[in-house]
């Protein structure tokens, strides 16, 4: 078994190969918020890029969260906190969701062979589903912007390490051997490890904490959100 | 003095900012070669970015190094080892020159206000020459063909660590965290942390330890090569 990370959605051409298993990650928040969504019953998720588009749906009545630069556009009912989503608001419901950098890292992936969405909530689910793939898997970290940060980084090494528990797994590139020594060091305490971080003091001063402290607890959903190249949508495997 | 790190040549254009001062690395080998060349009496290096434009330089009789995928081109006269370039074939040359990923990274980057070659071999040159810039100093890393990789970000973590202990130094992005990171993991034994990297496995399996023993040591010239864009020529800053 094949895993790679690549760090930056921008960097997927350079590392994209025919049969991936893609894992979209994008720790702080929107991976972590679109497994909370579909744990709490959303029907399913319609990822779109831009706010104009996210906005036309909210005219139509949809459910519509969106964010930018960290915070609730106004247009929308909900943001980026997995707080946001709670049973009683998506139970059922398709929702529609555009943040900063989440959804651009679908859209460099919504052609590999499998899609995924992963966040530290659904690390062990996530983790089995892929132990029965004939496929390379690569984390695709959403990144700030196409920059890399140390959240996403230090899940890939965090799922390398649940994975190669579990199976033989070969590493891809230097991208995860970053990625382990990254998580060797942060795994006893990841919270006092990511404080120093970009995002993380974004999310402070936004009054966030809250979120943080979510996005870092591992194993809380069982949900593995799968893209469906169909009709672009994300629900939960089943 | 703000310092950041940019761990992919296609990743720039999201680091770029007006006033950059790019240090260009790509430490397994081109740019440790290139401070090899100038240190022992270079005139200039003329880097250029594919093969077709070295073979017709080494047409009109230029002295040529040539490298693709770790191996010297058939024509050239010399490859990627900093050893090709003794004093008694380089003094008072001109040497073109093109690598694999070395001469991409400095494509990408030739319009900043001022571009650096930098490696383990002039790092404390290299500091001393920026201690007194106004400009943010950025590491790009000239990576795998535009894939990250350890040798280089490892350079940044070093770099880092010196700036810091000469003067202020405001880390710009998370980039910068992992390279620390990476650093004070390595800084005991540099060769031994890198032996599981892909790029030393793919110069040992070309003949090339010596090499890569070279590449690791700090401080063995004193030279800072500048790029010039007037006549887009890199010589030894006076």
């Amino acid at each position: 078994m094949i895993l790679d990370i690549c760090p930056s959605p921008a960097l997927y051409p350079f590392y994209r190969q025919e049969h991936d298993t893609l894992i979209v990650v994008d720790i702080f928040r929107a991976s972590t918020t679109m497994c909370a969504m579909l744990h709490h019953g959303a029907a399913a998720i319609i990822p779109v890029a831009d706010i104009d588009q996210a906005r036309a749906y909210k005219e139509k009545g949809f459910l519509v969260g969106a964010e930018r630069h960290t915070r609730k556009c106004d247009f929308a009912d909900c943001g980026n906190s997995p707080f946001d989503y709670t049973p009683e608001r998506v139970h059922g419901r398709e929702v529609v969701f555009t943040t900063t950098n989440g959804t651009r890292a679908i859209e460099q992936g919504k052609d590999t062979r499998e899609l995924l969405i992963g966040s530290f909530s659904n690390i062990g689910a996530l983790t089995r589903h892929c132990l029965h793939t004939t496929n390379r898997i690569v984390i695709l970290c959403a990144g700030w912007h196409n920059r890399i940060n140390l959240e996403d980084t230090l899940f890939g090494g965090a799922f390398a390490e649940l994975l190669s528990a579990q199976s033989d797994v070969t590493i891809g590139s230097d991208a995860v051997r970053i990625a382990q020594l990254l998580w060797q060091r942060a795994k006893a305490d990841p919270p006092v490890f990511l404080k120093a971080s970009d995002h993380y003091a974004r999310l402070l001063a936004n009054g966030a904490e809250g979120d943080a402290a979510y996005c870092l607890s591992p194993d809380t959903v069982s949900v593995v959100p799968v893209y469906h190249r169909a009709d672009k949508k994300i629900r939960a495997f089943r």
